[in-house]
């Protein structure tokens, strides 16, 4: 069973959303009524050994801060902001405790990075390998989440930042391919890149029809977007990925494709209305201060005709199942 | 490393809590301030294969209705209700979706008893066993909220429930004794039992002094809620632990020191002001309609000479360290 048709069985076996609860599964994060003024953000993401991460690649710190930014992104990328950190971890028996203060280090400088105050958490012994899993409790100004599913026809679609990158870090990392070409790739994999000015920015430019990040590549979000407005996804035939360009050539993997595989990114994929977007490459530069923050890439149109979700590439129905599925047959 | 001391280190690395963080780490719940009239309360627990449970005990469903009530419990015992709830699941490769969907029956039933909406989570692949952890989220009424740190001398201290029980159960489980006298603690280990009429009790009763579960134990509930409010506890010589007589028996162990030593309880210990103890003992059978959910047993009171959070026995130094600890050395 597919992640996606897992969770659809889910949410049917639930009954409808009680009225504090004003968005449950199915976006980046759950939006809940706490107060008069602002909403409550709730994401949960994990970072397992073997899975996400493995020891002769990454630190401990390095292991924690990324706990925290995948968690992060997926707050910034609903437009909100992140307040206090709960975090799970599980360690196999004979764990050193100089590891464990180690995850704690990178965890509390990531949750220093992005305004999250770690605020409890549970230790257990587990069998497998070392596990670590994040609640991030964020706020967002009332009416001012951006959700999946606000795509309509015309819209369209940009990513800001580098899809493909860290899946090029990986794919080297997993090849022990350690030509010179990946070092940037592989920087990205172990230390992803976050939008915490993206708040402040969607309040300066309030024409965002939808958002979400693309921790599981490219493709499966914008199959995400379109599957959740109602709306196919029209690849524009030649966006500029000239930053994969030497990776892509040293893994023999079309820019495209590695792009639309990525995960493991943490970039936003935006849909702007066809009126706002010259507009909105303007102004999109004051996301991309730093230019390893990566670049603004035009993907496609949303587009009313064709199947919910699907995405068409140069006319031709692509691949709608692009990105990484968690859990396999 | 001892849990405890683990914490205490994690806690030496952080900050002072910014103002929205009433309570972080070291609690049963963290108190966040979103609200005018309520606070949020916030807590995580897990369960491991392995660890927490095995397949040739439980079933799937008994599985995900624990996870609930292992959060529903901390909850519960800080005054507060449930309201919204997020699962973690790790799957190892090759986990079948009937035996997911059993999961989510069981979460998604317990979830509906105790009032909380699955509002999100996370699932992704694991080396290990299936793994769960839940983030509940709570309301309680603002300075309801009841800590485990608010003993001084003289308060009495009582659990509700059934201290011990559920421990014998798990080892009846693990020695494979099928003795018809551990059927009620094998019951009680598979569905723990916890207290969602306690918080109406705490508005109508509003004399409790600190309270939290025994999930780690009895002996170290106590040790936590001496050491955090300063105080030592002087155990009574003689609770009346007529309902383990049988099972202790059994398993050549000490009722007393199945009480202590136990773990998966999910009882109440409440601290009382010596003056409203006979009101606490003629208004505490409320809590306790259904007399699966145990009894009311008086364990000692706390003392302002001694070690903060010693445990002493009969006038001896007790083990200070009783109940689980789950990170080792």
């Amino acid at each position: 069973m597919r992640e996606r048709d897992l969770i659809d069985h889910i949410l049917s076996l639930l009954p409808p959303p009680p009225s504090g609860i004003l968005k449950g599964i199915g976006d980046d994060t759950a939006l809940l009524a706490v107060q008069e003024g602002r909403d409550l953000l709730v994401t949960t993401d994990s970072q397992r050994e073997g899975i996400h991460f493995r020891w002769d690649w990454m630190t401990p710190e390095e292991v924690g801060y990324r706990l925290v930014v995948v968690n992060a992104s997926d707050v910034y990328s609903k437009g909100g902001r992140p307040f206090s950190a709960f975090v799970t971890l599980g360690l196999p028996g004979g764990t050193s405790s100089s590891l464990v203060e180690r995850l704690y280090h990178g965890i509390i400088s990531g949750c220093q990075e992005f305004g999250a105050y770690l605020s409890g958490g549970d230790i257990s012994r587990t069998t497998g390998g070392v596990d670590l899993s994040m609640t991030l409790l964020g706020m967002v100004k009332k009416d001012s989440f951006i959700s999946r599913d606000g795509l309509s026809h015309g819209d369209r679609i940009y990513s800001v930042g580098h899809p493909g990158l860290a899946r090029a870090g990986f794919l080297a990392l997993a090849g022990e391919n350690d030509s010179d070409d990946f070092k940037e790739a592989i920087a990205r994999f172990k230390r992803p890149r976050t939008f915490p000015m993206f708040p402040d920015w969607v309040e300066k430019h309030p024409f965002i029809k939808a958002s979400m990040d693309s921790s599981d590549g490219l493709g499966q979000a914008l199959s995400a977007m379109g599957r959740g407005s109602g709306v196919s996804i029209v690849l524009d035939s030649n966006p500029d990925l000239a930053y994969l360009s030497k990776v892509a050539k040293n893994l023999s993997i079309a820019p495209k494709v590695l792009a639309m595989e990525g995960g493991e990114d943490y970039d936003l994929i935006l849909a702007i209305p066809e009126n706002r977007a010259v507009e909105f490459e303007k102004e999109a530069g004051e996301l991309l201060d730093d230019p390893s923050r990566g670049s603004l890439i035009y993907w496609g149109r949303a587009d009313s005709a064709g199947q919910a979700g699907a995405i068409m590439a140069d006319g031709c129905d692509a691949n709608d199942d692009w990105g990484f599925d968690h859990v396999g047959d």
